[in-house]
């Protein structure tokens, strides 16, 4: 199966009824396509419609390959200022900009606290600073993605130690006075359970709680802290109605700098070790050129 | 320690500023006091004030006296038509108001499951009923239960089985074609760890499941049935503003007929055998007279 | 042109790839259809898609023929239960559903106004009902349509007087106590500038106002009204995702007894008689016969 | 009666019970006092209490006086970077925060467009650039405004016309690609007719209008443009919950500088001065020392 679902590229040809794109265009590619006609469709929640054909997702190829057919609705036309290596990360900015619209909403004044500084978190930080949040904590086990989280989007950062979730949770708090009563917004961009265990420790009485991070199926949770604090849950599920186009705004106004989280571009041929360097651990995203495609 | 806290009573006196209230004047009692000056207070969550004073939690004294003394806006009159006794049931339909509203609205063409059958699995059913949901269905163990939600309030059933959640909640979509997709709401008001599996995996993707019942602490949860079909859930604890009074107002049209959860009424120096007979299991709610009061 | 809207009929013929509906099957239509590509359609409010394709709209012709061509998640089935004769009243309902959503939302406990006891605003008063409204108040100029709404769906009614706004506010809100501050939420669904007025003196500090009725572009309008009370007000225009399926179901439920609006049946070549006698404000909804139909 | 309204000063003394203030502290002063009993104050709408006692707005007398009586908790303390000139401009920084909270909400992406750049109009437009808006357009009819407006926190400024309301509109949707169909967030700042109209014909099918300026009762309103775009409209009036708090929090971290609309301090002795050259509308706001301060 071809893999790829992060992608931007050039139109080389449009349907006889596209006006909005032309050849030549610059696009970032949504990889996903709903059926249009379903509840959750007609409804703007199109991410849930049952039908989704979706990129590199079986039986579905992905989108590393030299061309790629799409609704001319799912492309997302990147301004001069956007470069394509930047429009191919506009996908896990799109994942991190649902994910931060769950919370209903993020505002100046909140504290968010976000589980996890990989990519998606380390992106979700940065458009809760976006939003305005004036608070915005990365937590994770790796001293250097917390080194790199402070430099590129977090006010504060926590090493999440082998405690228990409760004391995780309360050292959290004790990081700045308006973490005190707890945060109004917790996300979990990690997928870990004793991440999941002190989100829901952490998080204030009436605050939010965004689960935006896969892993296991089942894990031992702090029901009760749900419910006598009477937290709101959201889950989040790749991208939805509008969210493209707010993560392409969020790095042509220059708000969300995704060229920091580029560690290299490798050619189409070598993607394997592209794979192979992430899996290790030691970049945070590598790019692949198309095989149609000059060097930038 | 002094217990109680579902009280109805008959007002002997009132401060010198107090005009919506006179002796003589029957109301419903909402036991906890909250600051009125808090974050939490202020902004209209008044059940999450971290100052409440609640009855008979301590180190707060409960109703079960003769006297009791409130703020006048924690006193709802309640109408000629509307009893002392029913009066008494205003607190457990209060509770499931709180639930039900938590859910964001409940209206006419939704589905909703409420998991377990004791008075505030059944108010929440009988709630959501007169929000005008189209399908309500009732999950308890215990058979005798659900023929008693069946005439008072459930359109379905379903007896709980020791089978995998995921089956437990397959069947429940079989009872009808407006559950095929999974409930629009799950309301737990039981805490049971099966009860809320089941919840997760019976509820729509984009539904909503509010965990209404106290439990253990930490249970196993599919925390990816909550992500992947990005589920809103909501904590509830006891009732906030507007709660009481619609309570009041759901016995006075008639929407609720709470009587019918009245098992039977003892006297004020009998209560320890309400007590036991609840613990028994025989009964749903037993009413104890107070010291002061004639029998109605 | 050909005109007509509200439709229903027996489905003739199928595209292949329909699975939902097959010919003998009695639907609904839904008469307006949206581009499923544009920012409102993507988001879930398809009503307000810039190139919907409306029946008897120009240059789109109505449904008033022998053959209409639909999508197929614009049929909605109906249960063996409703007549085809209430399937053609699915329309003016789910004009009304959405208008009563747009208060989101209309529960138990509530005061609503209607302005107009036309067919709209009767469908709205009798929605708003169905959504467990406690006090629903139907005012109108015309006697006789008021003591229809007595009849069909309002808990009170107001004859409109030549008197100024406020004062005609100050008669409805002393109707009833739970009045008094003012209504929860005001329907206008009459359009005319003196109902609009009074819309917003009646409704409460606090509470929604839904302009749901046609008629002058601009009026003088109570401004500082809608400021000082922060009223929220919310424009309806057709209905969108989910109304026509709620609609349905208020049908089938016995929710809504729609029959009870039709004055008649006429032959389809007497279609203009119909016309005719709506216009002289004899009759509330007139059905014509299909061409190909026989007499029910 | 005493004036003043937009106030700060120094603590001199405590009840018995503060345990949040001590003399020395400096604080903003938020100047109206809800009875915390009513229905708006239990439901977090205290803005809106029916028995509100609110600085000079008869009977009650307002704040330029040498000492004031607060409750503990309308008292907002200054972090020691804000100065109590800052703390004095906390009033109607608070009321444009208000404002455009009733947007619910103002976020990245979106384009803002406020009518009047007074005091009022101006902090709204600098909060809604807090909240991430990209495109926020200040529209007034003085030059010497919008250049302020333009240097203090807008992307756009429009000099609004003596033309019909639709063509300012139009010019106004002309001024940026993000405002071509039309502002997400319209806020009207001034209360003028003429600005009023063109809001409903500048926003967006589904967008938000806030009618946050007051100015005559009624007015010649485009009623049907609410209707047909499903305009959702919302009235403004004063603040609320966490509205005092944010304002100061967007002052201390920088977000608003509201230092810019100071034009200058006069003593106590010649308050007079500073009410006429505010009129003459030669200055935004002058500051007036307490009779009982030090310079700062």
């Amino acid at each position: 199966m071809v893999l790829g679902h992060e992608s931007a590229g050039t139109i080389v040809q449009v349907g006889s009824s596209v006006t909005t794109l032309k050849p030549g265009d610059r696009v970032a590619l949504e990889p996903g396509y709903p059926c249009r006609r379903c509840g959750p469709c007609l409804s703007g929640r199109y991410n849930l419609c049952p039908e989704m054909r979706f990129a590199a997702t079986p039986p579905y190829h992905g989108t590393l390959t030299g061309f790629w057919v799409s609704p001319a609705d799912f492309c997302y036309k990147l301004p001069d200022s956007v470069t394509l290596q930047e429009g191919a990360l506009i996908e896990p900015l799109a994942v991190a900009v649902h994910i931060v619209r769950q919370a209903a909403v993020v505002t100046p004044g909140q504290s968010v606290v976000v589980m996890g500084a990989g990519p998606v978190g380390l992106l979700c930080a940065a458009v809760a600073r976006a939003f305005g949040a004036s608070t915005v904590v990365s937590v994770d086990i790796v001293e250097s993605k917390l080194s790199f989280a402070k430099s590129f989007c977090s006010t504060h950062t926590y090493s999440s130690q082998r405690i228990p979730a409760p004391e995780n949770a309360s050292n959290i708090r004790a990081l700045a006075p308006s973490l005190a009563g707890g945060a109004d917004v917790v996300i979990d961009a990690s997928g870990a359970e004793p991440s999941i265990q002190t989100s829901l420790h952490v998080v204030r009485p009436g605050g939010t709680y965004v689960q935006g991070g896969m892993g296991r199926d089942e894990i031992t949770f702090p029901i009760m802290a749900l419910c006598l604090k009477e937290v709101t849950a959201k889950g989040s599920f790749r991208y939805g109605s509008g969210d493209y186009k707010l993560a392409v705004e969020l790095v042509a106004s220059g708000k969300v700098d995704v060229r920091k989280l580029i560690s290299g571009v490798v050619a189409f041929e070598e993607a394997e070790q592209a794979f192979k360097k992430v899996k290790e651990g030691e970049v945070i995203k590598i790019l692949i050129a198309g095989p149609n495609e000059k060097k930038e």
